[in-house]
């Protein structure tokens, strides 16, 4: 690739730097370009560096409070409250993976609501830390609006990432990740800037019909992975990530990239389990059972495989940056 | 309909003399027998009397323990373990609902890990149980192998549903029910015996190549909703309904059908959250905001809508039941 290669130690610190130079403490800053790089590393770009000029933007324009510190509140034994205050999602989520370690090994069981919240980045990074901690974690996060409920034209849910990790004896966590819309928007706009049309079944128009016009699809909604099922899907993660957590749904919420208007205030909610309790003490032992079940099937891989590789490399060789997104990146540290 | 309408508290008065009278304990007999005609009452027949006659010959055979008292252990405080004894499923998950109920106002969130368990019939019943109490519910159970790893051929997950239920103030809770594959076996069964094809992209021959031959298609395995996601998300509810209760997975469990064979064995995790602790009271406002949202545009309604009006008719006029079935129910009630 054509770019320019750094580590990743030195890459964090540079994109930390940028933050700061735009409205946003030191201990934040921090928290936020590890997510930002450790998504780069694992070839997520989409939840990587490319997300730091929007950052940038909503923590100038104070959409986001980058100096924000969250709070969290025990709301039962169990159950935890945390405000985000506006501030970065990162910062509310490592807050609420701190205070749920302490409390599921007492417990069994306990989750972190997350409200007045921004994006949440590669939602398999919140709960893969849980499981490098012993714990199983399920995250549901809602976003901005994207998908409309079955049968409808307008959007009201986001499109709500599911993300679980278990932990592993004697490797990386497994870890399942994924957004509820059929394809990810980035390749309807993809589409749209080559003049490609898109098949039927990714997308529908503003009328709810269904459209190959990567523009009327822009104007309308994305169809969930599953058709009618995923859309029941979304609507029970919107019930989680935003009723159960007091934040605003997906048809309220303001963009996470824009830098105008009010902050976005979605909701997360992060549920991490003991296996130990539930198990017996077996779950290790059964958990490796399965996957090399699943392992002896030829053209069968774990999910999140191609994603450690990335890792590794990058762990040992750097991260590549196209030499624009290093110039952005540069110019956005000048910035201030 | 052609066939004999029954109230429902006949029907299920006659459903469990039947269970009785294939090796059933009077209390385990009533439980199975109010879930089986609620079932039918709701118009999931799949789940409702149609498995009659194999619970009937799996308690017969000893295949199900159908005098098994289900155990409860405090493994945590939020964290029970339920063994279902190799006995029907749904005395240990009532067992389960019973005991969250006590554990989840104390703690906020609770989980209970069912092992040793077999069908778990319409999971939304179970779910909608834990919100007729006023909490959320979430239901993983993993069943007999039906779905094959993404990439792969040979049948690893059952066809594992997730069900979900949330309060709702004036109304019944809203109910998500939904197993992972594309589509239903008994609609692969029904084209076979009419000697019609499937479309592809719902079958798997068992060489792991897509078919449209019902034959071929009830030899291999069940394509995923939502293709690779749906795969995904059918590991994720195996390790949570499967290696988290120490249970058999898909792939080792004995068939739901036959009374042949050693029991299931198979496993289901409840988990319930209360409302009040995560959203600080304003859920059910909240809830009834969205759902609202979602009721505004035309086209749409909420999950369950047929399922309350099928069952509304149900309570006033009764149920009504082939005179096929009604044959059946009374043979294998004079049976023994």
């Amino acid at each position: 690739m054509n770019g320019v290669t750094y580590p990743l130690e030195e890459l964090r610190s540079i994109v930390a730097k940028v933050l700061m130079a735009h409205n946003t403490s030191e201990a934040n800053a921090r928290v936020v370009a590890r997510a930002l790089v450790a998504a780069e590393a694992d070839g997520l770009g989409g939840h990587g560096l490319s997300r730091l000029p929007s950052y940038c933007g909503q923590a100038g324009s104070g959409k986001v409070n980058g100096h924000a510190v969250p709070r969290v509140f025990e709301a039962a034994p169990a159950a935890l409250r945390v405000d985000a205050r506006h501030g970065f999602g990162f910062p509310a989520l490592a807050l609420a993976i701190e205070k749920l370690t302490a409390v599921v090994p007492n417990m069994g069981i306990a989750a972190a609501a997350v409200m007045n919240s921004h994006h949440c980045g590669a939602a398999g990074y919140h709960v893969e830390e849980l499981a490098r901690r012993g714990f199983l974690g399920i995250l549901f996060a809602n976003t901005p609006k994207a998908m409309a409920p079955w049968g409808g034209y307008a959007g009201v849910f986001g499109t709500n990432p599911i993300a679980f990790a278990a932990p592993r004896r004697e490797s990386d966590p497994l870890v399942i990740d994924l957004s509820l819309s059929k394809v990810a928007r980035g390749k309807i706009m993809a589409a749209g800037q080559k003049g490609e049309t898109i098949p039927k079944g990714w997308a529908l128009d503003k009328k709810g019909r269904e459209t190959s016009d990567p523009a009327a699809a822009l104007e309308g909604t994305m169809v969930p992975m599953g058709d009618a099922k995923g859309a029941a899907l979304a609507l029970m993660v919107e019930i989680m990530a935003a009723a159960l957590t007091a934040a605003n749904f997906g048809y309220e919420a303001s963009s996470f990239f824009t830098a105008d208007g009010p902050p976005p205030a979605v909701g997360q909610l992060l549920i991490a389990f003991d296996p130990r309790p539930f198990s017996g003490g077996a779950f290790e032992d059964r958990l490796e059972a399965l996957l090399a079940a699943i392992l002896t099937q030829e053209g069968c891989r774990l999910p999140g495989d191609r994603r450690l590789r990335l890792r590794r490399m990058a762990e040992a060789e750097g991260v590549t940056i196209s030499q624009s997104q290093e110039e952005q990146m540069l110019k956005l540290a000048n910035a201030t």
